[in-house]
């Protein structure tokens, strides 16, 4: 494709969003198609000769769109977010024009020290602990997601505690029967059995009780076992349950355990000084992650993993095959981000970023993150006033929980309901086991009017 | 960011690429910043407010583009390509907009169904066996990259061997000591120790010698140790050397072990069907990986993985949390590729493969993987002619690997001079103790004169 080619159909391309991004909120936000119909419009085998951009645009709209659950819908309360926003959309068009592959500082050195800078931009906007700073022993880096950060900071603590000698079947990893299931992933990823990970018990509110955990732990010393890993998780993907870091890191730093802290979603309300109660204890954490992927308008991927100590990462995670060999490597005076994560090939993913920070400046990331905490609490309000319904769980930040008072049926058919008026998407999930309705209120372009449709369309359903 | 502001800002960035696409060729292509510059030039911390649009693309050409190595330049000849094309950069920017996360298939069942049938387009295309379709038991999928696939692959097969009773212990992997670091850095993270892997001796041309294979496949099963997965490389990245994966298939077929085969670049290759021995003998892998993203003009990141049997890869990798359940998962009639790799979020990769695909069309993706394999050849053949070099490996595809006949050094000095001249970029390799130069011809925009004039340059710095 020549550059003049490219011009005709990337402008095109832009228009094409830029009507996505006006008309989105007319469609209905659940796909409605039946399993098989997007694949039974498409041809079965590649085209022989080159199609033009007109039939390549007509199926996108044809074939595609009717397919599309629409994460960019203000109205779509569902999971958590992935609130894109068209700073990130620009950079990652420039990141795809670079096309640089950034393994090594070396193979471009911009893609390794743009990332160092803006990973170090978010320890300022959220307040986070200074030992992630790059300029010390630690550091951050992007990672695809939350999923890669906690199996990389897994790695990482397995690497201590096996270089100190603990053999891999003694090893035993903690975390909440709240956490996300990416922890059970990683653990079993990494050749530990399902016993090698501890659901610790939680309180009423859905934490990890560290009294508990500092009783597990001993218990599991006493019979030979080797504590390696405590996962705790600020806002649990259930109920936004914050686990109490600090008392958890006491425990981690009497037992020289790693002590891993999620925070994929809800770290991000840390760009609001109101609300770094997220960040309490961090200090003691040795590994730190949230997505900016999810509530801080920087499409997929991008995670943001931060290390107190570099050095059993890059030990955990280093291979040095002779074709990456290069004098700046050797020199020791750079940074190689392969080694900090499980890929090799990495794309220019912090270009995004940067759009994102200098676009909205810290300013406007603090206003909106704000304004969705404000909503969903408004909303919470009007939920727990109405007899229908009552609150599932406490909300710290932008997620409601809440039951309808007729019964787990009653919550399910309700959300279906919801679902199926295409005017709202909402998901669910257990708690004590019952069922819950979750209103998760994080959308880029989501506003008041939208929380408060949400909020008539649960009282006209109800 | 309004439509209307992305309109404004979406097509600079459409032109900042295109002018990009027009100069890169004038261009240094190797960036010669210090260490540190970059960084240093960016401010300490995030901005307060928002910043103009115009100081952000200032800044990507005062501070980003002096670190930029050009891996878009039609004379990048190092590592292997990542070669980029506008019709993927369009797909990605579609993709960033839509901005859907497709872990399940009800989160945007167009996500998962077009990823399906590229993959399957794929096997048409490269004329890979049956039973990587998904009509049957098998199917594909996009993986972030090869050491994900190869990663998947092998938790894959350590899935089958420990579910019939094998210890994680006794588990032994096999491949060349040609083979990708990414395999060492799969079995490491998966928990296996580093003797867990035994490197096979290799024939003169760098191949997996399937008779020793076998042999040291006996040699551990009368140990008591469980073989559970070979790695055959198509294309190893020093040399390109083919490992007989016919013959490597049958041993694993007898032991019942694991076939992984990665093709990571030089599976593209079997686009052009003189060139499908690239393929002999893939009825009888496992899994099968190559690497859009390096020689199919498909962006980063885009790995096509396959496997014959899907359910060992999903039962490996599936954990079901409540807030993830959903009617049409529980229905089985949906695929939910967040079972077949490690992140749980992902983008929506296929467009860019479905825009690639149809652009250039079977026969333009031929014509051009065929011309790179011909310009390989010619410079290959001028080497081979010039008495002050001398191959340093055979040539099947786009990969020419020679030496300087003064030895290691003069080696070294003419790849320093080379790269120091900003006129192409090489990188090296060592093949049996010796220092070797790596000139892989598949940049998107390389045409023969480019391929001439490195051979000019190299006539004149040696």
């Amino acid at each position: 494709m020549t550059p003049d080619e490219f011009r005709r159909w990337g402008h095109e391309a832009v228009e094409w969003v830029a009507r996505y991004m006006e008309g989105v909120e007319q469609r209905p936000v659940l796909s409605t198609v039946d399993p098989g119909w997007v694949q039974a419009q498409l041809p079965a085998g590649p085209p022989e000769d080159p199609e033009p951009w007109e039939a390549i645009f007509a199926d996108l709209d044809r074939i595609v769109m009717p397919g599309i659950t629409h994460w960019q819908h203000p109205s779509f309360f569902g999971y958590f977010q992935a609130n894109a926003s068209g700073p990130a959309m620009i950079g990652d068009l420039v990141s795809a024009g670079l096309g640089v592959q950034g393994m090594l500082w070396s193979t471009s050195p911009a893609c390794t020290e743009v990332e160092i800078v803006m990973l170090d931009w978010l320890v300022d906007l959220c307040g986070l602990p200074d030992r992630f700073r790059s300029s010390g022993a630690g550091g951050g880096v992007i990672q695809d997601g939350a999923s890669g950060a906690t199996l990389c900071a897994l790695l990482a603590a397995r690497h201590v505690a096996t270089s100190s000698g603990a053999a891999l079947g003694d090893l035993v990893a903690y975390a909440s029967s709240e956490a996300h299931s990416s922890i059970e992933k990683a653990v079993r990823v990494a050749g530990l059995q399902a016993g090698q990970l501890r659901l610790v018990p939680t309180d009423d509110g859905h934490r990890i009780d560290p009294v508990a955990l500092a009783a597990l732990m001993h218990e599991d010393r006493a019979a030979g076992r080797r504590p390696f890993l405590v996962t705790a998780t600020v806002g649990t993907t259930s109920s936004h349950a914050i686990d109490p870091v600090r008392a958890i890191g006491e425990v981690t730093r009497r037992h020289g355990v790693w002590l891993h802290v999620d925070g994929a979603h809800a770290g991000a309300a840390a760009v609001v000084p109101e609300l770094r109660f997220v960040n309490d204890g961090l200090e003691l954490a040795d590994s730190y992650c949230f997505d900016p992927h999810k509530w801080l308008f920087t499409n997929l991927e991008c995670d943001a993993f931060f290390v107190a100590d570099r050095r059993p990462l890059v030990e955990a995670l280093s291979v040095l095959p002779e074709f990456l060999r290069n004098a700046a490597t050797e020199s020791g005076l750079v940074v190689d981000f392969r080694d900090w994560h499980l890929p090799l090939g990495r794309r220019f993913r912090a270009l995004k970023l940067w759009f994102v920070l200098r676009h909205y400046g810290a300013a406007g990331l603090r206003h909106h993150v704000a304004a969705h905490v404000r909503w969903a609490h408004e909303l919470a309000d009007r939920l727990d006033a109405d007899p229908r319904f009552e609150l599932a769980a406490p909300v710290p930040l932008n997620l409601v929980c809440f039951r309808h008072v007729d019964g787990d049926e009653a919550g399910a058919r309700l959300l279906d309901a919801v679902n199926a008026s295409g005017r709202a998407f909402l998901t669910h999930t257990r708690l004590d086991g019952r069922y819950v309705l979750r209103v998760s209120v994080g959308q880029t372009s989501v506003e008041r009017r939208h929380v408060l449709a949400l909020h008539d369309l649960l009282d006209e359903l109800a």
